[in-house]
């Protein structure tokens, strides 16, 4: 066994190849973001990219941002928002215990990120989606969460903070990272790609001072002379990792995210002292909600029982079924509520009545005939007594035939990336296990545990990952931040 | 902000105070265990102890061992066992994907580790105890997980493995711990008490060559020839690491440690280069089933719904209620099958019907009548149709009047630990997160992962403490591990 390979020493770099005031490790967005950040500081900043060309998984996004408090959309829109409400669902809908510190921050200045992001060139337009999360529209603003699901609006008045960059053409998360790199460009940051970084250097007293990279198969040293951001993205692609802290997660079929997903930023930050959090959560999506109708169907466990609210948020829905149902899931629908779902969906069993269906699902007799039955008696007059679904979702299944959509983890297009990762403050500083900083190391996106620490919304990601990324960047610039090297 | 603290370098320590072949670092059972091995491969051993004395969680412990394969208890009190049937019982149990490797090792020597603990003077009765997992008499052997609970039986023939140290006046963990502190004794280790251990010592090839500790308020350094072994216990007595890694687990009652549970052995591991995994795990102890016949009662959520058998092993049900459920459970009880429980347990509700406790208790209306309803049905010939509680466990709650026993998390004594920790291999070396050796560096007992990732059954932590203990031991004492100095 050789030694842990995660770090090097200061004395074991022979030759440094490259150098700059700000070193970022990865191109996609919350890179792109702190690159900008960095140079409009004043430093002088070097982006190492392992792809070909920046974008990272945040091209392969719906390119949907979480964001609100009262932006220009969200007013043109005619939908009223504010920190202190958007704090409000966060910190209920994203725990147990999210980073509050984190979760302020944002809230407070979202509306200034938001305002950034189109001083930068980002498109959006002022009008609202209401048939759904993601868009397939140009359209911008919509309910990307569970804001409007119980027990939300009694924590915070609900708005849609959804904001999806404007597809001129080419899908909305290739927009944004083609929005964000032309904004780095218009910046004097360098980039270098097909560089793929996979070490941090330590000097004597423990700082970051650089990486250590391969490009064409040859090592080279990069010196860093302010510090080091990783915005290496997440580990969804890297089995083993997976399998060590989510082994779960890796029973969807849709790992969202490029090879760079491997985890390897989060390696390296480990290595030079950071400390990773909530490395068991992921955002897991269970697909069942296009068209919006089908939330009026039931939601059921391998043995007949409701677990939540149809109609909270497709993630909190995939998060409650994989990690605490085993992904052994069902949507029973009734003739009259039943649409083809998108993406297609088959029928684990179809029956003229329950009885038949629940015995052709192999789930014990009466298990789920009770569920409908306590189900209809409220839905009758419009209420859900049991999880409180929005009584416009709540209807009676009582036309036959019956059926039962498989959404089963293992037979629907689940997808997935994972959640944690290292932990940051709110300068995108990276956190020893002792809660102090590992000098010289900043981190954004993926690579970090974020504003969700579970209980996903969509467009969080690109949220946390472009505002941190942004605050990454004016603190590994600033030179009050520095210990002498 | 300062340098993190967690690791210091050679060049940084001015004044060695001690030294030895093998530092271990904690004495309860693992260090004990591993002081032993390590002292009698030849090693010149020192153990660091936080408090006046050794002992440690285990002496706070029931003192059982989780131990099986044919053990000379399981064969004089009439049991078959097989290493084969423990491997296969502990991969199903203790999932999801428990560490195999070790899992495999320990079920393979487990005789021999039985049998050396005899060696070592711990003393155990030939007789087994049929009444539940804990045993107030100086009985050993009784079932201590969920061998037969459904699914138990189907995947290995069950066997008792819960091996409790004989008592002899005094509490059983006392007695483990007193019977390997005087074969420590026996060993020339020598210990060193009201040491605190803060901080390992690296050298340039980044090997851990000694730690930094206080002793009356002043520094002092060891060093380490050959290794150090961390066996320094868990983190359930730090809150502000439960708080980051597992919130959950805060809410129980009872946190089982001692003040050295506080998370720095952990974290001077990750100093080193080391990974932790599973952070978010625990041993949760839901204490409904003494007497035994309580888990003839149904456990439901807040919503009426059962969720498991009730008759798996009570840290199975505390985890499923804590993690899946909220930790709002109440155990259903008729008066036919009341016993009072112990410890004692008010009721939330009692009613003369299942439709008056239910609502006395706020749950939906006919909830609770469902499950109770749909349980009785199957129970009028003796099975569980949903959940398959033992036909021997399963009798109609008919006889009012009926009672909601209080097993809230707030309002029950519920226990707990922390199962999280160091990432280890077979050997107790500890692993970076790219898995390569930490050189210089082991841990063992609940500063580790240990076999459990998950789905505890009692008696699991001493025996991977003692057991991989042991392992680290022999490791660190070996001159083929070490890299030059």
């Amino acid at each position: 066994m050789g030694r842990p390979t995660e770090v090097r020493l200061e004395a074991e770099v022979k030759e440094w190849h490259g150098e700059a005031d700000v070193l970022v490790i990865g191109l996609g967005a919350a890179g792109a973001c702190a690159a900008i950040e960095a140079a409009n500081a004043g430093a002088d900043v070097l982006v190492l990219e392992r792809a070909g060309a920046g974008g990272g998984t945040s091209a392969m996004s719906t390119g949907q941002i979480y964001l609100g408090g009262g932006t220009a959309i969200q007013t043109a829109c005619g939908f009223e928002d504010s920190p202190d409400s958007m704090f409000d669902y966060l910190m209920a809908a994203c725990g147990p215990d999210p980073d509050e510190n984190k979760i302020r921050t944002f809230c407070d200045q979202c509306v200034e990120h938001f305002d950034w992001l189109v001083d930068q060139g980002v498109p959006f337009k002022e009008s609202f989606y209401g048939e759904g999360s993601y868009t397939p529209t140009d359209d911008c603003l919509s309910y990307s969460g569970s804001e409007r699901a119980h027990p939300f609006p009694g924590v915070a008045s609900p708005a849609p903070r959804g904001h999806t960059v404007q597809q001129e053409g080419i899908e909305a998360g290739v927009q944004l990272m083609s929005s964000l790199l032309e904004a780095v460009e218009r910046t004097p940051t360098r980039i270098e790609t097909d560089v793929r970084c996979e070490t941090l250097v330590l000097n004597d007293a423990r700082r970051v001072i650089g990486a250590v990279a391969t490009y064409e198969g040859k090592e080279r040293a990069y010196r860093a002379r302010r510090g080091v951001i990783l915005c290496a993205g997440g580990f969804i692609r890297n089995r083993e990792m997976v399998r060590k802290h989510a082994p779960w997660l890796s029973q969807c079929r849709w790992a969202m995210g490029t090879d760079g997903d491997d985890g390897r930023g989060i390696r390296m930050g480990l290595g030079a002292g950071g400390e990773t959090i909530r490395m068991h959560t992921g955002c897991i999506v269970l697909p069942f909600t296009v068209p919006k109708g089908l939330v009026r169907g039931l939601m059921v466990n391998r043995l007949g029982q409701r677990f939540i609210n149809e109609d909270a948020y497709q993630t909190v829905v995939g998060e409650a079924a994989l990690v605490h149902h085993g992904g052994e899931v069902y949507l029973i629908v009734d003739d009259h509520i039943y649409e083809r779902p998108f993406p297609p969906t088959e029928f684990a069993a179809v029956g003229e009545t329950i009885e038949e269906l629940e015995r052709e699902l192999g789930m014990p007799t009466g298990s789920l005939q009770n569920t409908v039955e306590l189900y209809n008696r409220g839905a009758q007059d419009g209420n859900d007594t049991v999880f409180h679904k929005s009584p416009e979702n709540v209807v009676p299944l009582c036309k036959p035939p019956f059926g039962a959509l498989d959404y089963r983890v293992e037979h629907s297009l689940w997808s997935v990336f994972t959640m944690g990762g290292l932990h940051t403050d709110v300068d995108g500083q990276v956190l020893s296990a002792d809660g102090k900083a590992v000098l010289g190391l900043y981190a954004a996106g993926r690579t970090t545990s974020g504003i969700a620490a579970q209980g996903y919304s969509s467009g969080l990601s690109i949220a946390d990952g472009t505002f941190f990324g942004r605050a990454a960047g004016r603190a590994a610039a600033r030179h009050d931040r520095m210990a002498p090297l």
